[in-house]
């Protein structure tokens, strides 16, 4: 027990202690804040903790307000962990720069920038002027991974992609016969559903609707957020009796090309979760469903197959993330399914370059996640 | 330092230490022994090493031999610590448990037990029955992972088949023009290298060779193991002008069907290093290729392609462990090349069931590898 305590007090100093906390806090969060990040802070005094607070919910209060109220006049002279820089600007709610002045905080610690360029520090300067002491970039990595789709959004106005796959040890996601399931285990297939959870869209090409018939929906324990079920339809082959349609859990939004008849649109009147979503060309364009996916505020985008759909992504080099998990079977057949077919990149040097973030076990199987190589 | 001492004393016991001491030993020697196992000793007398030896290469003197000669007359009363269970029987040199009794040792620890059922315990019994303490068992696990060929190949009279991938995250071995180098990294292709001079022989397809006209030997530093060169090549039509008959570093073992003609198999009478292995079918079959390796006591193979062949050894459910190593790209592509190809399994039910037994990075790349579960 002594030995314990030892050894965390000397890998981790009191800043970063605090900071951790107000992360652990926030993870908890990601996806439910949409389109705005997740976001903690923990106010402390004389080292005891005085006041902590999560960003809920798009609309509602900043993490700051709950952290600053909990801690009422205890924050006159006390500190303030945020996971993220406070706001500077009038939105929905106050400036948190000008809340944290206010309150009378002296000292303010800071995990991740503003990711938008064209705000970033003025928040920082706010506080400055008022004579308020910042720290910024405590346990920044850690905070940034939080967020990452939320500050990919802010800079590109494009959802994040990840695109998952679930395959064998020799590449394949069905047998040549078409048997699927399945291939990885149950906890792999709970670890998916959890991404469902955390995006703001789920994507599948007509391919899988008319094979699989999927509800597409997030099936955890405790229930969980359902994202945009989107679907690449060009030629609106997507049943009304499919479990899309007739299940109205989600928004469903289907996108067609331009020789579609408006009549056959209207089929889909009855059902008002359903958005047939028209492109201006006979292909559907991955850039255009990216855009207009930016315009509706979704950040996140979980790629879910089929191969077609994910050469799409891969090709246009619209894929951010990859979470594979690999099951230790081998399958075998020339023409056995594999994640990404379509058409390929001709040659290796035309590759995007992913690095893997994390390898882990999840039940039997293994889970890879690679994210792309980027400037920011 | 203190508590670096603290953890590593309440970790591992006397007995643990000094056998782990012997199986890091035998794990520098593995391959090098075949057809026999990689096998080390250690003498201890009042806490002190007088005496440790490994078994070098098949035919010269077992591992206790050289740790007994080593402690000399200190070996009267001292303990032995063995990775294997001591032989029992006359081989090429005198059964080593015999040789224990005579030297005076008084304890024997050992790891792994005999594989062979017809001798286990044999050497025990006999130890036991001169007086001497004998203790079975010790980090055992650890030890049979340093044998897992050569126990594969007593009990089965068969090579332990290894498979060897590299592909992109999505199962791809090359793109669908065709290129494949290089999908992984550097270190995954000396990665590679090192299991090729652990293995006593490496098979490929004719395809591979006429696609690639490889060499086959193991390029690492310092010198390597060349092991057998095997090719499946029903009608023979390996060029002699190819590399593997033209680099005379490594025999080579060239498997043909039934109809291939004598005056086609003399064209490789002047190239000493090569053999012509002519089967009794139109179709070369599996398991006449691996009955014909172990009676020739290749003990350990590597398969690395192409993806027919490794299809050939899937189906027929002979491969024993694989070797992925999986680089963070995406190739895409419905006619790339994946690792496993030809007919496949139909039902996933019918997949061999495989254990994920490591997962780790190689450079950029993750390498799993996977064990067929098995009952012994």
């Amino acid at each position: 027990m002594f030995i314990k305590f030892w050894k965390e007090g000397s890998r981790v100093n009191r800043e970063e202690r605090y900071m951790s906390l107000a992360i652990q806090m926030a993870r908890e969060t990601v996806g439910q804040t949409a389109p705005n990040p997740s976001v903690a802070a923990v106010v402390v005094k004389e080292n005891q903790v005085v006041g902590i607070g999560v960003h809920v919910k798009a609309g509602e209060p900043h993490a700051e307000v709950h952290a600053l109220r909990m801690a009422g006049e205890k924050a006159e002279g006390a500190e303030i962990y945020v996971t993220l820089e406070p706001c500077s600007h009038y939105g929905r709610t106050p400036p948190c720069a000008k809340s944290i002045v206010e309150a009378g905080i002296s000292q303010v610690y800071i995990a991740s920038h503003d990711p938008n360029p064209k705000v970033a520090g003025q928040g920082v300067e706010l506080m400055k002027s008022h004579g308020v002491k910042v720290t910024e970039g405590i346990l920044r990595q850690e905070a940034d991974a939080l967020n990452e789709s939320f500050f990919h959004f802010i800079q590109s106005k494009r959802p994040y992609v990840r695109l998952k796959s679930a395959m064998s040890l020799d590449g394949k996601i069905a047998t040549s016969t078409g048997e699927s399931q399945w291939i990885t285990g149950e906890g792999a297939r709970l670890d998916g559903h959890a991404y469902r959870h955390q995006s703001d869209a789920i994507l599948v090409g007509i391919n899988t609707i008319l094979a699989d018939d999927p509800t597409l929906t997030t099936r955890i324990e405790g229930g969980g957020r359902q994202p945009v079920r989107m679907v690449l339809d060009s030629h609106l082959r997507t049943p009304t009796s499919s479990k899309l349609i007739q299940n109205q859990e989600a928004p469903t939004w289907i996108f067609v090309n331009n020789e579609v008849e408006q009549e056959r649109i209207r089929d889909f009147d009855p059902y008002t979760h359903v958005r047939i979503v028209q492109q201006a060309d006979p292909q559907i364009n991955v850039e255009q469903v990216l855009a207009y996916a930016g315009e509706q505020k979704i950040t996140s985008l979980l790629v879910e197959g089929g191969g077609t759909v994910a050469d799409a992504f891969v090709r246009t080099g619209n894929v951010d993330e990859t979470v594979t998990y690999i099951a230790p079977k081998l399958i075998g057949g020339k023409d056995a399914l594999t994640p990404v077919s379509g058409k390929g990149i001709d040659h290796l040097q035309d590759a995007e370059l992913f690095e893997v973030s994390s390898t882990e076990m999840v039940g039997g199987d293994v889970k890879i996640v690679s994210k792309k190589k980027r400037g920011y």
